[in-house]
């Protein structure tokens, strides 16, 4: 032992890492809640420990109540919301498969690029990014394809519209295809009504809405799906990804699948107690109220939203980046000089719009008030006149 | 916002999470160190920040010294160990491929399914659990099989089995094979020189010998085996597993792929530190100093080690269950008087072996003496007489 002994090192002094602090007001990650961040300090125990199942059943009830639904396969994917998408897809997707994209921003071109990647015929209702599809002419694009799977983002991040359900699974329910929805921003900052509005599927992420930091993935099945499932004859692609023999590690057997995170799930645990103690509906009203706030005030500046209000996402804002005005400027000096995280528009949007988060801890007048004052400055300081 | 200011809520005084302290003697997850759980309280920023990046690049560059390579593309996967085989092979195997496997153990089995799963023609040098294979007859089977992708464990979790991986390495570049291993158990603990074996594609996961808590997946792709990829005509399957995107994203442009967490990023820079700080070598010696103890305490117990002492995993033991204990007693005693988790086998090792971990903080004189002590009271109250 005389070489280890002479080597005495491993002492709690110095620890290697020192982020800045940032108030993350971008689409994601958003800003931790600070229990949040105590809860993962708690000691790990193993992923076939009787305390992780005990962990996981509670967050799965949790998740049920946030996304609005009695499904019983509702449970977390050991991956990003990405993760969650690619677990939609490919478990549900098969080769030679006819998948219906309703296509208005990025997430909607990434999960018609996973589609094609698992062997669909993609077929596309294509809109410029910022508007949304009306009940009509989404029901008769699905009446019109008769697709297998329907795929829709429920809040677009890439350009702030929130997209109704209602009647696109209506229409797909009615040529017999699943509805897969992307509820990645959407869940737990606005209303996600998984069962009242008929989604089969629907994945999400623990940052955003959550307000826990990402790395999981909380996934939804209806049972209608979860039938298909079973009876689908093609092996799933994907191993990892599977929900099958996720469902049956998470839910049933507690036989090893993967080693899942203790960290990970301790930290959603306590995300969600807190939206428990704050009352689901309550955070659905201070994010509303937040962003009522926050649109008024970017009228105050003389900006504009690119999307009509009756489209708006709650929790995550896109006014338009006024004449004149250098986005990665007014960004960068935010960054700077208040460390105040925004991003930009990219693709068709590049350079046209801000992309502005308000949500969690973040989702208060306070703050709203206090972001627009250095926003003000940021975008005067970038030559803005208003 | 009277609505949510009659709710005064997130108060800091209670968490949610209250898991039992174990000492985690498993086979995984394994104990963490105290540094890793403080940088997780560290405030997460963005997954495009500069600070994100410059944290990414220093994991890189102490990543390649561990994984004992220069490969520039050395990076982590936002998954578990299992999300790195998955990486590994559907990137490099490609539907009607031919893939050899050699197959004495749990982990074999996965990478066979995995690579099944992708179209592959696997074909297997089976073995049974506990056995390694020699350097002479692991060459004639690749010689004899001829095919483009040789799979290999180097340190099988189930078994307690080190395989040495040079004659594989060679013989498969001797048919033009490119060779995948899995060093989920190996990395951080024992010896893993991925240049010197001319290894081309490897995994590893953040837990175990690198003392994180579990959440991501370290990769190394060889020059070789990029530029193969880079031909590759075929899509790869996956999206979010696919490394050209990802070593996009994390090396070369910084685009957006996915939003990696902050949060485990800091949790394994702080555990490649600690490795640095003791310096690689040292922590391999004492790793395998802890190892003697453990198999000479084994040995004073009466009872011995289901594989051959050439080829023990330094970090994993698996002594065999004496006669007549029922093991599943022996682990529950642990587990309920001690806090102390340790594994039994499975498969056809089921009842047979213990799967006992030692490594990472665990990995000293003074915890594998109070292990054993503890041990033996468990052996004897479940009425082993030695």
């Amino acid at each position: 032992m005389s070489a280890i002994q002479q080597h005495p090192t491993l002492t709690a002094e110095k620890l290697s890492v020192h982020p800045p602090k940032r108030l993350l007001f971008g689409p994601g990650p958003t800003q931790v809640h600070p229990r949040v961040y105590e809860v993962m300090a708690q000691p790990v125990v193993g992923h076939l420990d009787p305390y992780f199942f005990e962990i996981s059943q509670a967050n799965q009830r949790m998740l049920r109540h946030v996304f609005g639904t009695e499904n019983e396969w509702t449970f977390v994917i050991s991956a990003t919301g990405s993760g969650g998408m690619e677990t939609a897809i490919t478990n549900f997707v098969e080769p030679g498969m006819k998948v219906a994209v309703f296509a208005n921003g990025f997430f909607c071109d990434r999960m018609s690029e996973m589609a094609r990647r698992n062997g669909a015929e993609v077929v596309r209702f294509e809109k410029p990014w910022g508007e949304a599809f009306d009940d009509t002419e989404a029901a008769e694009f699905i009446h019109r394809e008769k697709p297998r799977v329907v795929m829709y983002v429920t809040a677009e991040t890439s350009t702030g519209v929130y997209q109704r359900g209602e009647a696109i699974c209506q229409a797909a329910h009615e040529v017999g295809a699943l509805v897969i929805a992307d509820c990645v921003t959407s869940l737990g900052a606005m209303p996600v009504h998984i069962d009242k509005t008929d989604i089969d599927i629907a994945y999400s992420c623990t940052q955003k809405g959550l307000s826990c930091p990402p790395g999981l993935s909380p996934v939804t099945v209806s049972p209608r799906a979860a039938e298909w499932l079973q009876a689908r004859k093609s092996a799933n692609r994907s191993w990892y990804f599977d929900i099958k023999l996720i469902s049956d590690y998470l839910l049933v057997s507690h036989r090893y699948h993967h080693t899942a995170s203790a960290t990970l799930f301790y930290a959603l645990h306590e995300g969600l107690s807190l939206i428990e103690e704050e009352g689901l509906a309550h955070r659905w009203e201070r994010h509303r109220q937040a962003h009522c706030e926050f649109v008024k005030g970017i009228g105050d500046l003389g900006l504009t939203m690119l999307v009509p209000e009756e489209y708006r996402i709650w929790n995550l804002n896109t006014p338009r980046v006024p004449e004149g005005v250098d986005d990665a400027k007014v960004r960068a000096a935010l960054l700077n000089d208040h460390g105040i995280e925004i991003a930009g528009g990219f693709g068709p949007l590049a350079g046209k719009v801000f992309r502005i988060g308000v949500m969690g801890p973040l989702a208060t007048r306070d703050h709203v008030q206090d972001f627009l004052s250095k926003f003000a400055d940021a975008l005067r300081a970038a030559g803005y006149k208003s």
